[in-house]
């Protein structure tokens, strides 16, 4: 199957963590934009980029699946998958592992391409999918 | 259909908005809680109170859809719906609906009753199903 | 001593505490500025209508102490005081009690008036000032 | 004068920015919080370490000046400095910079040394005061 990989790292933070002792599940949704935002960053078009010619992308579906606690300190691996080549929105997944190798949260978002003018969706930009196009052919 | 059904209202705050100029979408999860917490409180088990009985109740599945923007300061009504008699597991859906009544967000989410001391399912307490029940029947 | 009190209730959300099993340290800033949000408002002049005309009003300077904590579901009273007419800068001071009556922290912020256009100080409107003016003489 | 000091980078997610374009004030609390962590782990004792022995280290005082604002998707350097050796308390204070060397924000923060089972003050662990001493003599 094609696809175009990135992997992330980050580290917890205290106050990303609730009192059950674990990273409270509403902060993952900052993990998935880390790792996409640098999975953007490396495919050479930073989002920050994109804006400035006027294209944002709004989240516009999330699905999270949580199998097992993060904790604070840990440093986790956040793997982004685009699944197939963009249009006007984009599909992504995502597996956060921890450092023993363990599959944590699973999760798939869909951002739109959209015009900050016109408020319409738009393609996505030919700067990124020319980037994109190797991996799925 | 039977269900039981309760609405929340809350506030927009303004560390909740990002550059978009609308709610974060990862701050929705944020929303869902607090909704979901009144719910219990008003079906008489607060969620304090069974996490004192050594029951806690992680996420263990959300899925959002976005379909339109929340605002600074705008009044937010969250309906919370249980769309069946709880076991193991509890599952919420979620309407995001604007002051002036347009739909927002939807989602849902899976929480499940886990023993404190064993970290293993357990039954949704009895006092809290037996509040439930009269709905489902 | 003349100044302008206002109160506000909120409660405690999950998503707020830490594995220290209280609130953040750092989610105080999010309940000054709802119950800051919420004494504009009382004075007729919300916050979000402000930046409608142009004027934003940037934080830049916050002292909190910390005293005792804050609980998940805890009801907390937040009492804001403009300690002074504000010209540029608007000083306002904050105590966050719990049900017991308990005095849990302290704050001050200061924040300025800035165009938004110009990134410029600006005088705090009229319409406000008209408002705080009785509570000074 | 003598003192230990720690540089950290970071970079601004998109969740952290508010409607005003920038990092929301409220934001800067959890920057510090993971520049501190780090500048306690490469002193050789990671705070996750502290917490497993009993010692909690709760904020009690906390001061932050706001100059100019950071954006989304800028690496920011957090200066540490620890400005005298800590006893039941430790001071530190932060400076925030952005990549053109501009400094944004300037704090200071106070922590305590608690015992989690008595809820005491208690000495800092000898362990971290050892390999601050030198930077104090």
């Amino acid at each position: 199957m094609s696809m175009y990989t990135y992997e992330h790292k980050l580290r917890v933070r205290y106050g990303e963590t609730d009192q059950m002792g674990v990273v409270y599940h509403g902060n993952y949704p900052l993990y998935f934009e880390e790792a996409r935002s640098e999975m953007m960053r490396n495919l050479a078009v930073p989002y920050a980029e994109l804006e400035k010619i006027g294209v944002i992308m709004p989240v516009v579906d999330m699905h999270i699946r949580y199998m097992k606690p993060a904790h604070y300190d840990e440093v986790l691996t956040v793997k982004v998958q685009v699944v197939k080549l963009p249009t006007v929105r984009i599909i992504c997944r995502y597996e956060v592992i921890n450092e023993q190798g363990v599959l944590l949260t699973e999760a798939e978002t869909t951002l739109a391409f959209i015009s900050k003018e016109t408020g319409r969706p738009v393609i996505v930009p030919e700067a990124w999918l020319s980037k994109l196009r190797p991996y799925f052919e």
